[in-house]
């Protein structure tokens, strides 16, 4: 029986709920409502990638490469030195645009994992690429094939999806992924707090509560309680 | 890392829940039902700048500008004044005809931000806009141009969004957004009030609980209380 | 700043709840389901310009003018009297019929409101004229340009349209609408009452609350109590 | 003011709800889940006219007029013999063929009701004609004629409609109708009772409140209880 | 008044809920979720004619004829020794074919109900059937069709159909039906329990209180208790 | 009455409530949502044959071998040492090109049944291979040839289902299916566990309740308990 190695996702208090992180290579949706906190998520698995001298991609649909850097610099985090350096892609991908440029974006991962040896990639996020495909089915095509172009390149990867009505806006997204978390929001007359789930997780024995989390000025923090 | 510029909404009440003020150039969504004081939100939003001097353009696809200038009489702001002396531009777009005139509006924008050096826009409502599109995929497309359009010509735009049941019509009018507040109107058997959250502003730690809100002779005042 | 004009609807109790009535010259909507009393509403609210000496036009896609008028004589009020003495004009459009004959309604209208004096419109109801439309987006179209040629018109209109669980049939009807008043009917295990709520009304502050009414021998009366 | 002429219903409690019955030459819907009692209450709307001297007509899409005649002998109810004397005219409509035969109907109901001296139509049920339409629209035409050319007939007539969860199937049945009276059924977990409720009828001031009815001996009671 | 002629079901306790019996020549629709025991009502139901002398015929959508002898078995109902003995017709129906045969499954009961003096038929699922025609349409004409050769028959019918969500899954099987019977199963959270619900029965003054039932070595057993 | 014969599932405590196992040769079809264990329950299923000397076949359309190998290795399970021995046969198939290849499939397990002498099956998930089918009615299609195929290869057979909001997603899947076994997942604000029903199992008496479940080290453990 192979060891399974784990990359740390950096979001203090979660990799402790995951058998200490990730399983390398594998693909995990972070899932979750506007305003849940899933393009910082991308940015703190990123940034903790970096700090460790990891490159990285960032493939975004939905925001400039200037947005998401100052984003995260408002949690202290510059990323914008690492674009610099060299060690960290962003690619906007106009989501308009994205139909035609697929294969090309499959073969952009596979060239640039390979030349920049990258080995963390977030991609926020693919319910966004799917609203300006023709239909569902056209998604899920893509999707699957873009998600097998990810796990073949060995790097990790976190893909956001939007989450309407506590599920996935095309309630296929958690299929192609190996692990689904989930990211509750505010909600009126129940209480308003932030918290995460883990759903899934292939081959890892992870918590199966829901924890708080708040945004504090080192990102995400996942708490100990249990809601 | 940049300082991020804000700019005051002139809603009392609201600027000290997202740290002063909008994101400068950012575009947000003000969502809410039938009758939660979207339009108002608008007015008040663009008076504030003009009292201060700057230059704003408002687009509507509800209303001919006579009727929102008495709208707004009604809280004593003198919209009318301004449209006189050139510094608030109104444009009605008859939603039956923005499908054909949409190109146009782009380059309405654009040359109206340089000419007139407008820095707050208000666009109500992109639900109304929606509407008269042949389908969503196509709304989608489009929403997506103008946002665009509207960010790259560095004014600070709000866009209203009709809510139904609780979410957008098209439910893809907050992935277009920097930042969405939610308006909560009049509900049958859950008590009588208005309220109003912050539910996500892009580079803002903001407030994330719902306050009650009231329309005062001087527009909107959000109160300091907790729902 | 304008005064604004106030058209009394003549309903015992609602002119105070908005300021002392309608504004003149706009297009309101009354929305409830079947049995709650938007025809009623219809005949009280020209009932009352006819007693002042107000010309007024009724067009209606449901009931037959005698109908009509048969059932507001259960109230006493002898609309036939004013149908003869040309102060009163009913105009029943066969839904049918009505698709290939809209363009000729908007003639009708703007025709009759010119050579008659007509002040005061009820046309009842819009749902029974969407119903018969080819599909939603020809409804909103023609929905639209019939409500501008009435605000053009000058005559203070009021509109009825069928609710289908507490909302409107096709989700629009409120958009070209200044004001939404909801009349809310009976509800087997919720209590048993009549009540009414102005959800909005443009250029008007009013009353939030919803109030019981009841069918009285004056027709329609807004209890003072809030529910 | 006309005095409005009542036609009593047969119905035992009913009728004290309703000014004393329904309103000569209207046309009714009584809507109710399956099993609720809606032919039951045909059969006893008409066998109370046949039981007073009038000729009746009694349209059936779903069981043939053996069935019916069998159902209503249970109730100690001889249908069969007025057939037999030519006073009550069944005429089952194999709702599969009804579509080519609607002309017909029309006119059959015409030349039935003035060569009979008809005064009471019962149609069971509109839902079941309505299914086997090619469509919604279609059904909303072929009613409407329907209908109007039943309430021309200067007959009074019973339309049933079959209720899906708490609403008409085609969710316009009751626009075309002059009333609505709602039976409503068994319900696991919310009490075990049969009750009936006159949601709107026109020209009259009629009870608003849920009556509880039983199946007795004499057929449908309503009870004076109110739940 | 012709007696009604009672055909017993064998389910014991209940015949005595509905006078007896079926109604003789009656088609009855049996409605419940997976696993609510429609197939074993229809093999009781079966075999309690078989042992009467009675000729029996079983027209399955869903499982081979030696399936369900094996299930019935496990009540100790020998139905094979019927099948061998002829008194018992099996027909499996591939419902993948049964669009193209079906003109010839309603020649089959009426040939085989003939030769074999049938007097009892069992057909599940409707479901099943419909869910292999091409659309809604097409399954109501073809099912209505086939309840009317049944009836035609002379022999009484039990027809199941699968239930979701409480509701028929094409929400039209229950318009062909003379009979309702609802089978209610297991549900997380609410008590776990069996019952059964006589929803509507023609001809019948049935009991419409819902009955728990539990599967015993004689079959289903209808307890006395109301839920 | 012949003996049925029963194949132990190998899931702790599952045994024991349906007579002693799965009955040979059925086709069970395991349902829930993300995360609740259908990939493990199949890997137990198949593991508990593989220790008594059984040959096993398992086709996923979701993960490679390896990655499934993998998960369970982390409950000890050394599934790869029976894929060397040639006693685990392991076929993925991308679900992009099941369509393509689907008569294939059935021959695949006709062949590789009858070479390998295989008595255990696994199928994991039919919802994947029913989202990359144009539509349902071609899903059901291949499903019911699929089964059939299945069963009449002798083995014995779990398929797995993704759930979302308690019901499988196509809603025929359980029609196929000769048992229907619920696994109940994660639920926020309803208790945090896991658990299992026998929702249906054809020839068996079944225990109806909802059993907690919990992974250990030995995979699922069914406890004792009721829920």
């Amino acid at each position: 029986m192979k060891k399974i190695e784990r990359v740390e996702t950096g979001i203090l208090g979660l990799d402790r709920l995951i058998e200490g992180g990730l399983v390398k290579g594998s693909a995990s949706l972070v899932s979750g409502g506007t305003g849940t906190g899933k393009t910082i998520f991308c940015c703190q698995f990123l940034k903790h990638g970096l700090d460790n001298g990891e490159n990285c991609l960032f493939i975004t649909f939905e925001e400039s490469a200037n947005d998401i850097i100052n984003d995260a610099a408002s949690f202290g985090w510059e990323l914008g030195k690492y674009v610099k350096s060299g060690k960290l892609v962003f690619e906007y991908v106009d989501p308009l645009e994205a139909k035609t440029r697929l294969g090309s974006i499959d073969e952009f991962v596979k060239k640039t994992v390979k030349e920049k040896k990258i080995s963390r990639i977030a991609i926020d996020s693919v319910s966004v690429f799917g609203l300006y495909l023709a239909d569902h089915y056209e998604f899920r095509k893509d999707l699957h094939k873009l998600v097998e172009t990810l796990k073949e390149s060995g790097a990790t990867t976190i893909l956001t999806a939007e989450a309407l009505d506590g599920s996935t806006r095309f309630r296929v997204e958690e299929f192609v992924a190996d692990a689904l978390i989930n990211l509750y929001g505010l909600k009126i007359g129940e209480g308003n707090f932030r918290s995460l789930q883990v759903v899934k997780m292939r081959r890892t024995r992870h918590a199966e509560d829901v924890f708080p989390f708040e945004f504090t000025s080192k990102g995400i923090v996942v708490k100990k309680d249990i809601i």
